[in-house]
């Protein structure tokens, strides 16, 4: 990230106050950019619920970090990481990394010894995850950018014209991102790369995160709604498509920010290139039929209706309908793996399938 | 239309002042129901360009309406006439009613005698226009509601669930509209009809003008994100999807508001039919490929960085992007006519193909 650097994280231990981690509100992007402290569990539950932090990577990340903080209330350590445990993976329900994470402290929870440890324990478990999430951005990014070298080579250095949807960038993950980490390694090598940013309704991932790190990364970049891809494809203004996700199934079916298998439809029907960024943690092993198998969570109708900006220069929100219009609000959907190209994981890129997945992973082929 | 009534209309002549047109500021809507006067031919460019109005057949018959006011002013009112006529059809690129509606007129200021009648004669040609276009969508109505009643009589009664994007209604035409035509007539017959009104980004018509004259008209809906209809459609929570059109081709391909071609995909995809009603004043007889030949307009980027909404219970807008970000903003798209169910016309409904529309409009099989 050449302008926030190698340094740049998304969640870290305050540097003066071992008993505060702390983030960045998302919310508050790209208007107002300020650091949340989150003192106790509680906080980091609300921090994903009410997505101060939202991503799969980050979530998870989140949630390891907040049994730590768990780690450090109470009298019984054991007792308060499982009871936190328990509400964080209620906090959003499609996000498969949420249960991983929580899954993997659990695991130390039951090997640990006496409670003086467990916090130091979860604490450097949940180091790990993040600079383990760091590497995984890496990987995807090596072996993604070879998509985009590819397409630069095709046509002659012209330039490389990505489309992603919602913020499966550094932002979602602790750097670089999924989607974005080809992008950013494309940069890097000097291939000629633009980027189509979906606002991605309803709260605007794409024009308030996206943009915001691809503004602050140099990358150039042009916002549009989430409507417009398919005129875009079809008037060969799209190279490739790059999406994040939140749960992959076995099986290569997707679920990701809503919207995404309406880019794939448009994708297919106009043969560009469909590619989903995802890291391992994201894989739902014991899934199947995303469509049928996968819980949507549908959030709160304000997201909405309220639309977050600058009105005279400070930072509002504006009810856009009227207070009577009801409102349904799906937060994701599922793309079927047959309308996915490939998925770019850290081990490489393979076919959106089992036999893919199985190739790349074949210790999961009993699991 | 039950709340508003039979003697609704979006377009009107001043009662107490034939030299001035009434119109309603749609942009204000819901928040605020403001009606505007039109005192020059200027005022109703301003008005189409500016979006006051919007709607295929409405910018037509503003367009009329404008050169009625033309005719009312300066020395020479032909030569006014004309003028405002090269103007307005530049407001405009994509609706075709525009050219249709000045054409009209301008053949009559041909046929026209002295310049005492001209504006006369104008007047009463605009205010045929309008008379025709409510018998258009009342026509669209009666042969687009037996969808709806052969969709109910399979659902033994259940809930007929229509999405729709944009703003097709009343406030689109004269009055009921093109794809809400079938909606409403539907409502009149005891059907159980549910609409799903698309947000409609940037210009939020769906979730600000489709969702106002809905609830109106206590017809029941819900307002989703344009990201959403395709998981609902998944879902089966979609029985037909039903769209106005700015200009059709002799073809069967529809432009319409942008992210219409991503619904239809999705449709496609899912068995579900897709219907487009329209006005055969929508038709561009001399156009055949859509995506080669309709010219899309661009719109102001600050149509999506800003949002329309109430503040503080003020209406107000937000600016939702950080101010260096660039924006693109394509206000339509085309549908293939390999991806339309059908075309609702005044005169019945028919494949969207050349056959098709010529069974209906034998006339025009020369042109």
């Amino acid at each position: 990230m050449e302008q926030r650097g190698e340094n740049f994280r998304t969640i870290w231990l305050k540097p003066d106050d071992p008993t505060i981690v702390q983030i960045i509100d998302q919310r508050l992007l790209p208007h107002e950019y300020r650091v949340h402290n989150l003192r106790c569990w509680q906080d980091g539950l609300i921090a994903i619920s009410d997505m101060y932090v939202r991503g799969a990577p980050l979530i998870g990340a989140t949630a390891a970090w907040s049994l730590y903080l768990a780690a450090l209330s109470g009298t019984d350590s054991a007792i308060a990481v499982r009871e936190a445990a328990k509400a964080l993976l209620k906090s959003r329900p499609t996000a498969v990394n949420l249960r991983w994470a929580i899954d993997r402290i659990l695991r130390l929870v039951e090997q640990a010894g006496t409670d003086a440890v467990l916090a130091d324990v979860i604490l450097a478990d949940a180091q790990a995850i993040c600079d383990e999430d760091i590497e995984i951005s890496r990987g995807i990014g090596t072996h993604g950018v070879a998509l985009l070298e590819a397409i630069a080579r095709k046509k002659s250095g012209g330039t490389v014209n990505v489309l992603t949807h919602c913020n499966a960038g550094s932002l979602a993950t602790i750097n670089w991102g999924t989607a974005t980490a080809p992008i950013y390694f494309a940069q890097q090598r000097g291939i000629d790369v633009h980027v189509w940013v979906d606002e991605t309704r309803p709260r605007n991932q794409g024009s308030q995160l996206t943009a915001w790190e691809l503004a602050a990364n140099n990358v150039p970049h042009t916002l549009i709604v989430d409507n417009a891809g398919g005129h875009l494809m079809q008037h060969g203004q799209v190279d490739i498509v790059i999406t994040g996700t939140d749960r992959t199934t076995r099986c290569g079916d997707v679920a990701n920010k809503i919207g995404t298998y309406l880019k794939a439809l448009a994708a297919h029907d106009n043969a560009i290139p469909f590619y989903v960024a995802l890291p391992s943690t994201t894989i739902d092993w014991k899934s199947r039929d995303g469509v049928k198998e996968i819980p949507i969570e549908q959030r709160d109708p304000a997201e909405v209706r309220d639309v977050y900006g600058l009105c005279d220069d400070k930072p509002a929100h504006v009810s856009t309908t009227a207070a009577s219009t009801p409102i349904s609000n799906f937060a994701f959907d599922v793309t079927p793996a047959r309308l996915v190209t490939g998925l770019i994981t850290e081990r490489g890129i393979c076919d959106a399938s089992e036999a893919g997945l199985l190739s790349l992973f074949p210790e999961m082929a009993t699991s």
